[in-house]
């Protein structure tokens, strides 16, 4: 009725004023980004499918492309800018990644994770150590006039893993059955504890950069980090071992339409939103979610609708949402500086080349090291978060912390076609 | 990383604040009210499935609870009081009814409904002349001392029909193909562009009451109006009939996991948007969208996917949001008022008495008119924004708005049971 209104606008504005006031559609803003995001999300998609590149790597191109359509066309079409603010875009885009880590632990066997559990912890260890110790190296050398604490900030910004790209790209390539995807899976859960701890490190550190004091860090205040986020984890699946069970048999006796989606969709958010509260990261909560169903189908209840398959349409519809936005984040102004660049260059070597090593940490025979290492490569917004800190605090000036979004980017983006070719290889060597 | 950020913040402001600037999540503060509404939505539909009714009576009166949680307490449980106008909440249920709307399209042949296209045409006429005069004659024997643009103001509210509810319970009972469910949708499309005249008129006269004088309504614009809604229904049909499957047939060609769903998606969201712009509900482009899919699919287009089939989880996901929302803008207050009270109570015995004739519309044999008329009661979101505009100029007091208000919840909320009782009425008839 946006005519209609346009017209009562015209005749009085007391009369819109309320006519909008709790009326008029809050949709009517958002639809046509909706409608574009999504279109352009999926053909990109699609078109990168075409050339056998991963989907997700023409989302987050499509993404860029968006994102600075601003910038490449002299502010001429703005049409995007909005967007990249917009709380409605971001909160579905989030409910995207916690979305598509619900389905890929829907698709893994907690026992199958378990097996590799070794492997998983030692590559956590490992693609936690060398970034932080040769990022802090190659800080110092690089030096950019700045103390120790800058450098302790740029390794721990280099520890991050991010799995949604990588969980992404091996999902795209049907190849979530693998001992390397679980691998990778159960070493991000495992970073994503040790970066909570690392966190709390350069958070006082930082606060002690502020106040121009001495950094207070306590062992026991480390401890009860690392006990809540380790606690969380093991009750959550061990009760859910328990609970999922019950709460399958209740959305059975509830035979209504899409009881069983409704509750499973529910308990996903629910972890999702109890690990954010402890401090990890949405998506652990709504992966342990998904082992924790897959299990509790597996283990012989048997379930009246597949959960994988109709919870597909919901991660075919929010799942774009979060790449596409990744890459509209990107801002293509930051590669015209050169000291930016070079940096970022160098970081990102280091960046790559530690991660890589984290696959020397499993254990155990053909399981390809390299794929491993390759899918601890993205950074994400793990990353971003402790170089923002930085960057808030005064601990990195601004053409530093550039160089760790380009980083964050670079990362991001070499993951989906290395990655493919990585897999690609190990299948041609296979007996 | 809640936690942290908590100590950050009793650390710095500063060091808090950029970190909070652009990374903390907007689902945050989405997340609990996501769960609990979708929660409590599913589970109050399956009390209602459990004992025989349709299960979105069941969404609607948990909405009501919810909704006057804090009132019914006295203020003590307010924590769902900020939903009512969180925009989050309000787009996504906005999205339930566009989806709605078009999966019910999917489940309607375009050739079936034009069979039944003239006694839509009656129904929806009749259903129009009879709660205008009667609302008007009702309205100005009530008097409280109005003039007759008041009278002409709730001879207005009481035309319009609101196919949300309707639709809904016809799903729920799975009677989507029945001709009366059929007359019902077409009758409520036809409504809804009678509706925007009405709406162009009424408007003419409110303004004209705002500035003291005459009430300028020119046949030429009340013509430009209905042409351009009368324009876009037919040509969305026909430009839709040769575009759907050129666009099927992209979705096909570009195989990539999803791409039916968002292409289909796309094309109802873009759909509905052109709707709302020309001055329809954004239903009616959905509904449009849903039809002219369902003859591309129908007409012999092999399309890989079932459409249906993937829209569901996507329905059982946003709509809920839409009902329990409605429910939820009920005041209970509102009935402590002897006076609003009883003007609701005459004002919805002659909405649903008139619209109940309106089922005297139907041609043809062996259709049970008693169940068009009830399909037609629901007066729902377009009856408000008659009334809203009617308050915001000053046209109605408070209390005779109060009045609308409750007229609508009535219609909304009686059309439930009593559908399914009349459809049951007519099934145990059958030979």
């Amino acid at each position: 009725m946006k005519n209609i209104f346009s017209i009562l606008f015209l005749i009085g504005a007391p009369l819109f004023a309320c006519a909008s006031g709790g009326l008029i559609d809050p949709l009517e803003h958002q639809l046509p980004f909706i409608i574009t995001l999504l279109l352009v999300a999926k053909l990109g998609g699609a078109l990168f499918a075409k050339i056998h590149q991963p989907a997700v790597l023409g989302e987050l191109i499509c993404g860029v492309l968006l994102g600075n359509l601003a910038y490449l066309s002299g502010d001429f079409i703005s049409f995007f800018e909005p967007v990249k603010d917009e709380e409605f875009i971001r909160t579905i885009s989030e409910m995207g990644v916690i979305i598509l880590l619900f389905q890929v632990g829907l698709e893994t066997k907690l026992s199958s994770m378990l097996k590799v559990g070794l492997s998983s912890f030692f590559v956590a260890c490992i693609g936690v150590f060398f970034p932080f110790v040769f990022g802090y190296l190659i800080s110092s050398w690089l030096g950019y006039g700045a103390n120790s604490t800058v450098h302790i900030f740029i390794g721990a910004t280099l520890t991050a893993t991010s799995v949604g790209i990588t969980a992404r790209v091996l999902q795209d390539l049907k190849k979530l059955d693998l001992d390397e995807s679980r691998i990778v899976l159960g070493a991000a859960v495992i970073d994503d504890v040790i970066g909570l701890i690392i966190l709390a490190v350069v958070s006082a550190l930082a606060s002690s950069f502020l106040n121009g004091g001495e950094a207070h860090i306590s062992f026991f205040s480390v401890l009860v980090i690392t006990a809540k986020a380790v606690g969380f984890l093991v009750s959550a699946i061990f009760l859910g071992h328990y609970l999922a069970p019950w709460i399958l048999n209740l959305s059975k006796y509830l035979r209504v339409e899409g009881m069983s989606l409704v509750m499973a969709l529910g308990f996903a958010f629910t972890l999702a939103y109890i690990s954010h509260m402890i401090g990890l990261h949405f998506i652990v909560g709504a992966f342990a979610a998904g082992l924790i169903l897959e299990e509790a189908h597996f283990v012989g209840f048997h379930y009246h609708e597949n959960l994988e398959r109709i919870i597909t349409p919901l991660s075919d519809f929010f799942v774009p949402f979060f790449f596409l936005l990744i890459g509209m984040k990107v801002s293509l102004s930051v590669f015209t500086h050169l000291s930016v660049v070079t940096i970022a260059l160098v970081l990102s070597a280091v960046a790559v080349v530690t991660k890589l090593a984290a696959g020397l940490g499993v254990v155990g025979k053909n399981i390809d090291r390299l794929s491993v290492g390759i899918g601890m490569i993205p950074r994400g917004e793990v990353g971003l978060i402790f170089a923002s800190i930085g960057l808030g605090t005064g601990v990195l000036k601004q053409d530093v912390y550039s160089a760790i979004v380009v980083m964050v980017m670079l990362t991001t983006f070499v993951t989906p076609p290395l990655l493919k070719w990585s897999l690609s290889r190990k299948e041609v060597s296979k007996p």
